[in-house]
């Protein structure tokens, strides 16, 4: 029998989901080797890609052989398979399912709202060389600051995690999403100090590897224009 | 130690996640209570309702004082809670992980276009009176046609279901949005055999429990108008 293979995932760092896996690989030390898919230079849409992937899109695990889509799925099958700490995604069955509701909420809230942001801050501008109308911008903030008071109110709550007392991958699909916007230079979260001290304490969970994984992120914003 | 009561499920039948829930758990014969919301008299708005979803939305489940929303995350602590036959939301880790993925792109694709054309066609027509302009209709078609394109690609392939060679939690998911147009009289698969066939099959596995959950969509496509 050969010998069992280190996961292999496709991701790009300027991708919020493809943070999500990254920074869960290295936090869990689960062996892994990265494949850097540069979105700009268009490494998606090869045909090799498309074979693997035939949505265009990062993130893709293969796990000796076996190739998994869609972050919220391959973080799951990482953390069943490989045995991570409990905390991440709990066996207990309701601790489970409140992972689970975030994460199916997360698809139609917090990752549509924030990327819409970075997209109309962001990308638009780079693509077509003019700037976003701000009124646009501020449609895309109203909504998302709906998103956030929503997250407050239906997750956060009053406990220290979006799913109760530890981190769990619902945080991690969740902080990526929301550091997006950062790109840009704008801090989604300066005006909710609840969010503001539940991303701290994110941060800390993840010691290292969540400034690994966002370096690429920072280094977008610092190369940004300063905001008049 | 008081009895274990019975699961209770917050339903309107005119919502597809809802018909999801419902079929799943007359195929599975898992004691439950239905309590009917009627959407259109608004009884998902008031504080009562509130208290058990502050998203103000259907379907809603509570298990011996366990609220949980999104019926995806309701069906997935079905599964593992009551033990449903292992074809639903199998173990197997590469088998369930396969479910998760279609799950979370049910979300971003399948769920939004398919609402979309029943939006246009069906509910903003009966809120303002005013019928949709075609070329908004026309232009959610193409999106949908999109979407079901990807659907046969990514998912069904050439296997039975959407999974694998049996019926899961993705079929479930899937048919109950792809038949929402149903209600405007459309039926969006008719130029895709593939997905025909696929639709005859899930529905013989769900036997009675398909038609009994549709009937309040099909009354509604009989009141409609004949299209001209």
């Amino acid at each position: 029998m050969a010998a069992r293979k280190a996961v292999e995932v496709y991701l790009d760092l300027l991708s919020q989901p493809c943070r999500a896996v990254q920074i869960f690989l290295r936090s869990t030390k689960i062996p892994h080797t990265v494949k850097m898919v540069a979105l700009r230079k268009g490494e998606h849409q090869t045909p090799e890609f498309a074979k693997l992937n035939p949505m265009k899109k990062v993130p893709v695990m293969v796990d000796n052989g076996f190739v998994l889509t869609e972050s919220d799925a391959i973080l799951k099958y990482l953390a069943n398979t490989y045995n991570a700490p409990e905390h991440w995604y709990p066996r207990q069955p309701e601790r489970r399912a409140k992972v689970d509701e975030y994460t199916a909420w997360h698809h139609s809230y917090t990752r549509p709202h924030a990327a819409k942001v970075f997209i109309l801050e962001v990308l638009l501008p780079r693509m077509t060389g003019q700037p976003t109308e701000p009124a646009k911008i501020e449609k895309a903030l109203v909504e998302l600051g709906d998103t956030l008071e929503k997250l407050e109110a239906m997750f956060l709550k009053r406990q220290p995690f979006l799913c109760g007392d530890d981190i769990t991958l619902a945080d991690l699909l969740c902080i990526c999403e929301l550091m997006q916007p950062f790109g840009g230079g704008r801090d989604i979260l300066q005006d909710h100090p609840q969010l503001l001290t539940w991303r701290s304490r994110v941060q800390s969970a993840l010691k290292g590897s969540f400034d690994e994984a966002h370096s690429v992120l920072y280094r977008l914003r610092d190369k940004a224009k300063p905001k008049l």
